[in-house]
């Protein structure tokens, strides 16, 4: 990671005056063994997507899936609304949806060290030698970002920490770094198992390179070769992640692996600000090629910015983004309102597949939401027509929505021919617009322009994505399906099963209540069935009696495993 | 080119209740030999940029410099104001902002056939065997799109006509298509000069790829090699265009010669719609192959695309783009309320050079606007503050802006740091802002969301760039410089001497008449020049007395050199 102006924003909450002034060593704030309470009821604050107790988040780091459970670790400044003061937060689940706060994992090893980005790997056999009787034994590896006492960037470092407890305390490793530089802009390692060996790529941000490293022991690293000047530039590259990923035909069977190689660019971004990139290609342990020269972007929206896979996945790759961008997300009205900036997008199940014309696609499925799932509010089949759902009963404001359009005769179809689906707040009448627009070959829209909660430059109201709606097998008739998920100020899509997908925040005065699908122009014989679900409220069976949720305590909803229960702090300052 | 939904477009302007019906042809209702009359006082009608008498306009196709003249040519819908029934309309102009308006120079050859986006050559040396007494006969090379007579979409082959009036006429070869195809989405040819031969890239828009063909006389030409999946790829491939660009260093020396490939890509920009993208490389008259894998976008809104280069600037590039968006072109107002769809950008002088840190870069430097600069409405040099011009009494309500920002101590920047443009309507109170942003790695942005004139989903409120701003030889000043032309209902900058450049398409209710620049925040030291020039209606002169500018009549207004006397219709029908 690295936030846009990171010295101010450290400095803004060190204290307003000293607008210049060096970055606070932030231990002296931070609750290192106390509970940190969250209040998950605000009309901002999702109910199906994770989020900090109070605080401000940024990049996933370090995720991991092992003995069933899933560990996302995410930079977290724990003493303040804005970026600086870098930690590593810490939260599981098992479900995907359903998060349980653990203790803070990674606190800044010295003054003017802050823990940047980074990733974490299961080190089943021991090759690093930090666990001799454990086979679950955890390394994290991540950027140390030391600054110098004027304020100015000095190095990034590469440096590791373990856990014998599966990921719930580390001990930084006592012989840091692990890869050494005078570079202030050399971060976020990624690193993955790669036959007998492990493989890590980095960010050479500013010189828009990523550098592939390999280690026997996650200790000693050789560079392998650079992968530089690929796709958009931005400003600066950021957040590389390569993973492993079965290729699928059309009827979802595995035919094949490839690698898929992602790269977050900042600032710089064709929308303004963050944005995420991929590139399919093979690895071969120490070189990525790619398989063209094309640029494809994770998302349609603004607000998904240097996800990761979860390591230890076994053929699937499921990933998840932090929901946000650097335009706006120190700004964003849930800071001052409820006192947490910044949630992570929902999971996602990716594979590539080759779509119809569109050729190599990385697919970006919704996990498994059925575990969220609360009451069925409506199941409707239609033509032309409306369905309109009242949702203001519904506890956590948070709604699934699957909605299909079958029999679509292309050639009848007209440039009015839609499916709108509208989200309002009959109390101040805002409005978050989507739809289906046949017109202009067929774009999907999202607008969120009509609420009037945040009034920023780079908040861009309109996204939309070309999807190439007709059905290969019978070009005379089309179908199209999206499934949709929206949580209190956060709305993501997911079209045609995932060729297309999006993150949208949003900021409504008043609460979104009600939703119209309508179908309008669709030519005879075009089917539009709708489905409406409640979702639950993750954060509500998390809560104590006084309906706090604690952060900085390690869990103990039961979803993890013993390991957890072991809460001793091992943290060290060895930097 | 390819509108959208031309099908459905051609129909709706041949009768409103044959929504799906085949199109017309067209040449029925054309003037063919009578003028059209083209009211240019409209509130939203540019005053520099050119758009044409009345109907709709989209790419500029077959541009070429001689003697003295920019030969303009753009897809025209004469009788519509929506894309269909495609002519090449043509203009002329000698210092690029002042056009006059010239007679439709290639009509459909046939019933159901329509002349498409292409390029022109100047013939010096006779190639073709067209021009047996001349060495300057032009060749016009351009895309026949076929409809069946159910409506749906034919061959696209390519053809060529020539002219032995500089351009002003055309006849069709008798041997048309000089490249035959059986497919449907092969088009927007572009042809240069290399040495002895000529070359063509090509687009097979739906595979991804251009192809790359030689002619030695441009009827016969040979396929070389395919440039595939490169960049973003949106739906489609539409209208590359390939130039030989000056590379210059930090003080504009020309250093070396590089060659530049534009690609557009519809639908599907990042943006939504269309964008275009290039990359930088080595050409050898029959591969083009790339300087690096990145992807670089021309502009970062998104009202510019297919843009083409002129055809003999002798080793200089200047090119300009059809400013507009296939998500709302069709849609806009002043077709409704003026009876015009669509103006192009201004001409751009390019040029590659290496910018610090960002590395290669294309260079849109704005086209010396001196020609067209009206009286110096505001000389002012500031610290922080503000400067206030009412252009009320500005006949043709447009403006040049230049805003220099220099002695910026970076080390004092606050993320409060800004310099803002804000055109405002004081009798309405909508405004259109813009404004160098210091915070977050110093993007620019431009907002047209406050404005109410237009209301479309597709019409995205908000732009903005990364412009890294620090002056790479002192690093501890930075300077920051923008040129601006604001035009009725078109806003382009330029920013840091064309390193980043937009067009932006806006429109108010009433007009725009104060512009306030405001300087906030900057460090001590900083100084901020601000210098308004009101603009000449470079339309005025063109117009009779009954205040009528006409169209498709061959201009008069003694710019163009004595081949356009030359009044003669040679157009034929021989497709």
């Amino acid at each position: 990671m690295l936030c846009p102006s990171l010295l101010l924003s450290v400095a803004a909450f060190a204290g307003a005056t000293a607008a210049q002034g060096a970055p606070t060593y932030a231990n002296l704030a931070v609750p290192t063994g106390t509970p940190i309470p969250g209040n998950y009821t605000g009309a901002l604050r999702p109910q199906v997507h994770y989020s900090p107790p109070v605080g401000f988040m940024n990049d996933p780091n370090g995720m991991f899936y092992l003995n069933g459970v899933f560990h996302l670790y995410y930079q977290y400044n724990p003493t303040g609304l804005t970026a600086g003061n870098q930690h590593w937060g810490h939260a599981t689940s098992v479900d995907g949806y359903t998060w349980e706060n653990q203790a803070i994992a990674l606190f800044p090893p010295a003054e003017r060290v802050y823990v940047f980005s980074g990733s974490a790997v299961v080190d089943v056999n021991n090759t690093s030698g930090f666990f001799p009787d454990q086979d679950n034994g955890i390394v994290a590896i991540f950027t140390l970002a030391h600054y110098n006492e004027d304020g100015s960037d000095g190095p990034q470092t590469q440096a590791i920490a373990y856990s014998h407890d599966e990921g719930y305390t580390f001990r930084y490793y006592d012989q840091n770094p692990v890869i050494n530089s005078t570079s202030s802009q050399f971060r976020d390692p990624k690193v993955i198992r790669y036959g007998d060996s492990w493989a890590m790529v980095v960010a050479y941000s500013q010189e828009f390179a990523l550098g592939i490293f390999t280690s026997p022991d996650l200790k000693e690293w050789t560079w392998a070769s650079n992968f530089t000047h690929h796709g958009l530039l931005g400003a600066q590259y950021e957040c590389p992640n390569l993973v492993k990923m079965p290729v699928r035909d059309q009827d979802g069977v595995t035919v094949d692996e490839k690698y898929v190689l992602t790269l977050s660019v900042q600032p710089g971004a064709p929308l303004g600000g963050s944005t995420t990139q991929y590139f399919m290609g093979n690895f071969n342990g120490t070189h990525f090629s790619t398989l063209d020269a094309a640029t494809r972007l994770t998302d349609f929206a603004k607000d998904n910015y240097a996800a990761q896979f979860f390591y230890g996945m076994e053929g699937n790759a499921v990933s998840l983004g932090w929901a946000s961008n650097w335009q706006y997300t120190q700004q964003v009205p849930t800071g001052n309102l409820e006192g947490w900036r910044s949630a992570m997008t929902l999971p996602r199940v990716n594979y590539l597949t080759k779509a119809p014309r569109i050729g190599w696609t990385m697919v970006d499925e919704i996990y498994d939401p059925k575990p969220i799932l609360g009451e069925s509010l409506k199941t409707e089949t239609m033509g032309n027509g409306r369905v309109t759902v009242d949702y203001s009963e519904v506890e956590s404001n948070a709604l699934y929505i699957e909605a299909n359009v079958t029999g679509i005769n292309v050639a009848k179809l007209t440039s009015f021919s839609t499916v709108n689906l509208t989200f309002k707040s009959p109390a101040s009448d805002e409005s978050l617009r989507s739809g289906f627009y046949f017109g202009g070959d067929s774009p999907f829209f999202v607008d969120r322009g009509l609420l009037r909660g945040f009034d920023n430059i780079f908040f861009t109201d309109k996204f939309s994505v070309a999807d190439v709606y007709y059905d290969s097998l019978t070009p005379k008739t089309a179908s199209w399906r999206m499934q949709a998920v929206i949580d209190r100020s956060m709305y993501e899509v997911f079209l045609d099963g995932g060729r297309h997908a999006a993150t949208v925040l949003f900021y409504p005065t008043h609460p979104l209540t009600r939703v119209d699908v309508a179908a309008q122009d669709l030519p005879e014989g075009a089917q539009v069935s709708v489905a409406v679900w409640s979702l639950k409220s993750t954060w509500a069976g998390m809560a104590n009696q006084q309906g706090t949720v604690l952060g900085n305590v390690t869990g103990t909803s039961g979803h993890a495993t013993a390991a957890k229960k072991r809460i001793i702090y091992e943290g060290g300052f060895s930097a």
